[in-house]
């Protein structure tokens, strides 16, 4: 596998050059001795300043009391070289194995928060709990992107969008419509 | 332009397989005799049944107030056919032109709601907002898709995917990672 170089630090403001395209993503979640990864495809991005993106993390999945427990967690994104991994994370649970290890995934130190960064994905978000206002009702976590990660190359790295039935959309081309834009908007 | 034919009813609880994979989409509204239609790419399923999504529609949107107000609107899949026509929805603005006849796009009588459908989209979601609990304090509002009408070629439509700074994403091919799920997942 290759693995991501020269991660940097990366402006938490346009995280959503990486999310807004709707990938699925791996979420790594710690409280006290314990650790967790789940695969996740419903999110969004919420703001830009503070970086806000929303996360309904089901409270069948382990990690979800991890996550509400610690209030914070960090958002992976993987790509296609990871696809079979991906998929053994989301049908597996972190209450009978330790993820990490069974899926050959490296835990790497975070640094403002206590969950790990997955070292194998090209970028790490590291997010903080903003509010629980609607964790209860709709297992939807609203957190603050407090630190960001991202490999520099590729630009564009392949990533993996979920349809349900077992079917991915991998992502493809990139188009170029700047000049239609408002400058405002760019 | 070729126009989507053959659009059937569609189950709502199986809206992700549209939504799920982040493209941008279109959203339709209307209150009185106002209606209007925004380029949205801040969305996520929240549930399967009831069908359940969320959209950050920024108060700066004229869309904005028309939706809170009818508590109503359609979610309409653009696929690359229409890319012009979106960036073009998203630099403007509906307090100033009318978007149908401005970018020939053709309103259609939805089912369930009075906001149109577009015509020339893929796939349409009729949409009732289920709760306004975020609506004031971070512009997220949560529908129930109601009724969902698709076309059924092709089983993929191209979409795009928004990445910030003008440039989309489109998508590419998809795969099959059915053998590597958990029965209960699929």
């Amino acid at each position: 596998m290759t693995k991501p170089v020269g991660k940097q630090d990366f402006p938490v403001s346009n995280a959503r050059r990486y999310l807004e395209p709707g990938p699925v993503v791996l979420i790594t979640s710690k409280h006290s001795d314990e650790s967790n990864i789940m695969t996740l495809g419903w999110h969004t991005i919420l703001a830009f300043s503070p970086s806000m993106v929303g996360c309904m993390i089901s409270e069948d999945n382990y990690s979800h009391q991890l996550i509400k427990q610690s209030r914070e967690c960090v958002i992976n994104l993987p790509t296609t070289e990871l696809t079979d991994k991906v998929v053994g994370v989301g049908n597996t649970s972190g209450a009978e194995i330790d993820k990490f290890s069974t899926f050959g995934l490296t835990p790497e130190k975070a640094r403002l928060v206590s969950a790990p960064l997955i070292q194998e994905c090209h970028a790490n978000f590291e997010c903080r709990l903003h509010d629980d206002a609607l964790v209860d009702s709709y297992n939807f976590f609203i957190f603050e992107i407090v630190a960001a990660h991202v490999a520099l190359q590729p630009a564009y790295p392949e990533t993996l969008h979920y349809t349900g039935d077992g079917i991915f959309m991998v992502s493809g081309n990139h188009v170029d419509k700047r000049s239609l834009f408002s400058e405002r908007l760019l």
